[in-house]
């Protein structure tokens, strides 16, 4: 029998589950040896759901990298313990896909990239799930052949269904506000797109409560647009919005001075549409799993190829701290209304006209 | 001051009023002079709508045509009326623009036909008004220029939208039948596409009544299905339908051994799209008119410059006579369930299982 | 660990192997056993692809039946050996998945109905993969809550891609002609949407060879089209091609006296949408797998499932008997000419033209 | 004969022509009856075109207001004479349309406007030719319907086709660069569905020469992005571009907390579909007239309706100066790199960085 990769998941909230699941039953290079989760209901599923299939349950992490046999950890649990938990499993000698983000604190996220780089031998990712999708990896694929000429213009959106409940306020307080958490996908596809060595100039933001004023409390919105400009005359924009009342439209268009590629311009969930007294309609997918389920399947899946036939990852480490970076100056450009300057080499400055004063 | 067309309408019902209002507002070179209805209400908007500008309003048609300056006949009265004002503005020396059919008949039909051919100085041109829609016509440029390669497969369906009351069973009285009144205008898109001297080889179609049982006292029905075959390996297909929910549909596609182009396959009213919780809305036209009303301005400019500067007609009277004959056809084949075949010089023969039995 | 459903797959072709691969790494409840193939470079396939997961591969059907786990075989071979190995497989009590068509006459077909039939025990299904799939099947869902009113009209396509060698000719002599091998499906999605219990009135069809000259030898065309009529006022029609420039394009409509579904009108192999100076295109999927993949995923998921947890299978094989019926139909009335007519109780009788003649 | 009201037009550049040939041929209550264009080539045009159907043509625009029947005239010229004409027409007690911008002065447009004002028994507009486009009149409705709940977020984008001479270099020089000549028409339609009274809180841009080098002597761009921030909550955000591959792309979403409308997301110039070896592909208009023109038209017909029969405006003029006001304050953020702020009642303020440090 071929050798597959002994995994473990830690987290069976909605997203760990979805990760457990996908390696029982969708990575056949991989084995899912055991999980953990602290939570009571958490714990119930995995007994009834994966325990049956010969997957070991744990109450907590520590117990769980006990087990003999773990090769990967799959971190998918809360954000807080995103990293702790990354560092211990890595320190263990095991290789990681931690959720993103690793840490809503740069510093804590810059500790994560330091200890992966010290085990070179070590596969260590963040879960970019849309850069698994097939979708942008044709958009990216025509993007490099150069049939668009130069990519100039970026433009990305992450909108959410709008709920009729408090769920956005509550989250808010610990998924880092909406440039962070949301925009940081659209700012990973410009690095992508532009190229991950781009730097910075300046970034700028507004953002408004249209529907859930409890955002406010975190300093958050519920609708942030906001301007990157990269050194060399490059211009990536974003809207992130928790409202949009069709469903997930998260979308994205490249510009090149000789043609432009969209990703998800007209989205639909299906290939129905459905001709009515009101006119022609098409539905579309009401959260991001609707949308990117295939995309977190391939994840699961190249990962463990990149483990067992030892090649590299689709993306490095460092993309995800320069992204978190962004979107943590976007979210500073919302927090002080201030447009941020940065040099040619990514030191924050002061911009034009406050230099013309002082 | 260029000369302009002067123009006479007769008939000023819904069809007969819009011809009237786009040679008076929209066809820069032509002047409306007279118009024409039997009909209280219809007169009453012409005094109101088109005597102010000048336009002389009659009771009849004969009297119209006394009017000493008309040099063109638009004929948009009942459709029984078709084809004797037709004959009657021709034998006067008028050019004429009539409305389709020439008649249900279509030995009357070959009569007008054969007048106008008598004065070959006149311009006589029936209203297929889709040869004037802008779509269509792009389409046929690509045919022609050889794209899709040979033509083969047509496909081509005009849907109106249901309606509430009985109007087309009143209607179906007078205007001949499903496959006489709408296909004749797909069928003569089958021509245009194919060749003119496309000669029909087999002929059959059903139908049914789904929402209108009171058309079957008339051997008609509000869906009809009918295939079209040519000698020479080519084959046209066509649906037609009176109950369309969304609105009217109606489309074509062109299919030829090395592409297809497709006409109003995607249907809109507008550059309008509605993003709503149940999905991603367009809406479309309600009537022909919505559809096609850029294509009958077009009609009324390009007869007037065909006049005018006696260029020809954008197609022959005949193809106007072989479409007819081909809707009777789909509809014998309708009302007898038989399919119906013909030979190569076009006569119609047995089928051949039936010659085998005899 | 929960019970598996131990598989066999016989035939190892373009379509075995995806079907042996599904059940190896995409069907969580099965396990793939044993696989057999006659040609030496399936087998040369199956000994680096699938024997390394511990399936035992056989050269022969019979050998390969000897195996003492197997529980259910996927018969996916030449089709001349559907109906013989369904069979064999059957009486030796096994479950069967046998590809369509169960075989090319009717009477063979027949005989492997009877045969399940006297083992209802077993489950026996035969592979109509759209009807797997999640857009047909959300199509349907809305066709049975009512909203389109009472589905009235059908039409269905099956259109592959042109190839430029001589594929389709060699295909045609073993695949039963183009309505038999490719309109089958949509015959079948008509009894799915109309109920399987619609009895055909009539039955025409034409046809054409506009690229592959070489079908005519098989009394085969590259271009079809039919009308079958079904007693109760609904038509389904139907176009088969095997020349598409733009690829797999298999697209369907119910229209029902209320409204109207579509399925797959606007194909699209993904979510890119490329603006060039020529306009705005997007690419389609280029084969019936493009188009259909998870479909036959979700249909080795759904047979494993009824089998082990003896549910009902989602459709009834005599549907597919059902289908085969009007698919030679149509054939017979494209290789005669004449339209076929039938009476209430489903019996061949003489059509109404012949009948006044008699 | 119904009266008819006599205009005169200025400027027979390629846009001043176009306006010429609307008001003699395709606004049926207007009489075209002067034109007047200093250049040699224009005039000999006009009077080939013109002349002949009865407009008197003048060289300069003094000579032509001599002209005794001029009830209105249209200012079509060059944009430095957009409002001296302007003035002096309204002084000589015209009713006067001019093109847009008044200036790309600020100081200049006020005037005309405060000329305009001293004059309220004439009729004084600007041509923002989307506000008359049947497709964003049908969105204004939808968001007035309240169908969107309360507008929040807008995106509009200006995107001409590139072009492979200079003609966008030499254009700049007097146009007044990429956010006044071209955001100005999304900023206006931005107002349009914000609220005229909509007070600007603040204003960044960005932008790049990606093609055109030369326009940077200009302090233009060919790519723009901007944002402002309304107060109240309300954001707009648009991209301006002289580049784009595919054609003419202008196009607008407006997201309110419970809907979304767009216009022209998918542009399509007719209802034809190409299916090709290559995908499905759609052409679109390559310049502001082939989308425009319907709109250019309807603001003949309504701006002369407006006139005869004392109708209010569609439209006030208040709305360009601020709608160039904003245009001009984007250019300046371009131009400085700096966000600009504003206070509650419009004045300019230093920002919160700015304010912290002093």
């Amino acid at each position: 029998m071929a050798r597959k990769l002994k995994v473990a998941v830690s987290g069976l909230g909605r997203m760990g589950a979805r990760h457990a699941i996908n390696y029982l039953e969708k990575t056949p290079r991989a084995e899912l040896v055991a999980a953990c989760d602290p939570g009571a209901e958490a714990l119930s599923w995995a007994r009834s759901r994966l325990a049956p299939a010969g997957v070991t349950i744990y109450e907590t992490f520590d117990e769980m990298m006990q087990h003999p046999d773990i090769e990967a950890v799959i971190v998918a649990g809360i954000t807080t313990e995103h990293a702790p938990q990354s560092i211990k499993a890595i320190r263990a000698g095991k290789h990681v896909l931690c959720e993103k983000p690793l840490s809503t604190d740069l510093a804590i996220s810059q500790e994560v990239f330091d200890v992966a780089k010290s085990r070179p031998d070590l596969k260590v990712m963040t879960g970019f799930s849309r850069r698994f999708d097939q979708s942008y990896r044709n958009a990216r694929k025509k993007v490099d052949s150069g049939a668009i000429g130069r990519p100039v213009v970026f433009r990305s959106q992450t909108c959410d269904k709008y709920r009729d409940d408090d769920y956005f306020i509550g989250y808010s307080k610990t998924s880092g506000s909406i440039f962070v958490d949301a925009s940081v996908h659209d700012i990973d596809l410009a690095l992508w797109m532009f190229g991950q060595d781009s730097i910075v100039k300046s970034v700028s933001a507004v953002g408004t409560c249209a529907r859930y004023q409890g955002l406010k409390q975190y300093g958050d919105v519920d609708n942030g647009v906001g301007i990157v400009e990269f050194w060399g005359g490059k211009i990536a924009y974003f809207y992130a919005c928790r409202m949009m009342a069709v469903g997930q439209h998260d979308m994205t268009e490249v510009i090149g001075n000789h043609g432009k590629v969209t990703i998800n311009a007209n989205p639909a969930h299906d290939l129905v549409e459905h001709h009515e007294p009101t006119g022609i309609r098409r539905e579309i997918g009401q959260t991001y799993w609707d949308r990117f389920e295939p995309a977190f399947i391939r994840e699961s899946n190249e990962f463990t190829e990149a483990v067992l036939d030892d090649k590299p990852l689709p993306f490095h480490l460092s993309g995800a701290i320069k992204s978190m970076q962004i979107g943590s100056a976007l979210q500073e450009a919302l927090r002080t209304g201030e447009k941020l300057f940065f040099n040619e080499i990514g030191e924050s400055v002061i911009g034009p006209g406050l230099a013309a004063r002082l």
